[in-house]
């Protein structure tokens, strides 16, 4: 436990938050931890576990300050991670009384802003005037489940100032989880919300009985969509086949512990997408995003096919196999 | 049966050959086809099957003009298509007494000839004299299961000449069947090579148990290792996520139709090289590749760790677990 300075926290008790904890946990002597209601804070403090998300981890809960009181989280913390869904990040905020002007805020959220379409980011800069340096981004391929078999993984944490990078960096890395730093803050969490549109893509194919070859083809033209969005939006010089744009990709659209994999699956198996979203127990980002993607891909004259079939499958009631037929031969 | 010249023919019945013919006939009135033996040549006329790869395809054997005599096949075809396993290539050529000066040359190989490390369009020309221009490759995220079932795949068919290109195109595509023109044949032969030893990579992971994140990774390790291997061997300007190079290595990397992973797989649960080849029914190319491969990069004064690792279990007879610790340090 080498880091005695007890000011980090982490908003959100969902799997990846749940995942973030364990991570925090192998290098900070305490982890600050506000989650969603008194029930589950008392489940955790006696249990020593989740019982929602993750259960199989149990945590060293004297090392744990637990609340559900965002204030009294921010209060106590310098560095705040949040990782709710975006859906929910308006009404975590809105109890929210003290200024977050002199925090470092990174975001672990895989989403946009609802109404506004803005990454996490960019909110936490306009309406808590956040500086730009001060906001941190964590992505790659790293499903939570993974994280908590302490399966080796890496992620990236981008930050636009070095001193903050490393600041936050040596919270994270440990024998199962490596650190990439990056300054790109923006293709960062951009990326990390567009590859789980691509995500519902994939499955929505799995789901239509497509095979390995065409799912091949498929995210090999979703890639070249992201990195043509990303060139658009934060046109600096990026690798895009980095783990934390191309790997990211590839784990959420291959892997069966993907939810955004799985909810477009259920959508291809012919369920609608307000019956898939009732089945699933998680939230799946790419179903909220899919809508602010495609804005934002239409309001900057983009033409990205796959993006346009999974809007019109999930928002404009469209049949998934017809919708399907005319992108393969949008696709190369 | 649009096409009537009877002038295509296929040399090879393993899987992908098998494949080829079906995909062949889709198109031509009759496909010479040129298999292993005489008993084989013989179920295949009486039980219209191949009795060892893709047994479910029943073939209109009025259509095809079996043979077992190279020499036949290339008298009666324009269009030969070369579908057999690197290390047999040199076998299967020794009979030959015709010249193939004047006949269009086709590679669906996806290794190099063992001896020379070259690839298979390379030696066509130098010990054959087939001009650049009569060289094609076949390459492309497809694997012949799916073939099989007529799921939908793409292939890339690349010609550095471009009525070539459209004289043969024209017998592959078919309503299973896309063919995405490309005039890079030495960076899609390469690829379809170097895409089989990063296959073993992944399969070894995942024998080693790795999970989902750490592959993902891996993969987005290695296509940025296949680039740069063929910017120096072909340094044109090429889309490196592109179907038939990105593509290809998705379908390899993560199919479990995939006989390169499941020699990797095998490898990292401990198999021996030499047991892991025996229990294998089919030819895994990566293996054969990785020597030459190694040799090419090494002497290209390239840096490549997946491939370095690969090649130093492999050959080197060292332990996977160890290289594969060794191995994450220089991945990111």
């Amino acid at each position: 436990m080498g880091i005695e300075n007890k000011n980090i926290g982490v908003v959100g008790s969902g799997s990846f938050g749940t995942a973030m904890v364990k991570m925090l946990l192998e290098n900070a002597a305490t982890v600050n931890w506000c989650v969603r209601d008194e029930t589950l804070k008392n489940h955790i403090k006696q249990e020593k576990r989740n019982p929602n998300y993750l259960s199989s981890v149990a945590f060293d809960v004297e090392r744990l300050n637990l609340t559900t009181s965002i204030d009294q989280l921010v209060h106590q913390s310098d560095i705040i991670i949040f990782v709710v869904p975006s859906i929910y990040l308006l009404e975590t905020l809105k109890p929210l009384t003290i200024s977050l002007e002199n925090k470092i805020i990174i975001t672990a959220i895989k989403g946009l802003i609802p109404q506004s379409c803005e990454i996490i980011g960019d909110y936490f800069m306009k309406e808590y005037g956040v500086a730009e340096e001060n906001i941190g981004v964590i992505a790659g391929p790293c499903h939570a489940e993974e994280i908590a078999l302490e399966r080796l993984s890496y992620i990236t944490l981008a930050f636009k100032n070095g001193e903050n990078l490393n600041r936050c960096r040596r919270y994270l890395k440990s024998d199962f989880v490596r650190v990439t730093p990056s300054d790109d803050i923006y293709g960062t969490e951009h990326s990390a919300v567009l590859k789980n549109v691509y995500a519902i893509s994939a499955g929505i194919a799995n789901g239509l009985n497509y095979g390995d070859n065409f799912i091949a083809v498929l995210l090999s033209n979703a890639i070249r969509e992201m990195e043509e969005y990303l060139k658009i939006i934060s046109p600096i010089d990026r690798n895009i086949n980095n783990s934390v744009y191309l790997g990211d990709l590839l784990v959420t659209g291959y892997s069966y512990f993907s939810r955004n994999r799985m909810f477009g699956n259920m959508i291809g198996k012919g369920y609608t997408v307000k019956s898939a979203l009732m089945e699933m127990n998680m939230v799946p980002e790419g179903y909220y995003a899919t809508e602010g993607i495609f804005k934002i891909s239409e309001e900057n004259g983009l033409n990205l096919p796959i993006l346009e079939t999974v809007h019109k499958i999930l928002y404009q009631e469209k049949n998934p196999r017809k919708q399907f037929k005319k992108l393969t031969k949008k696709i190369d």
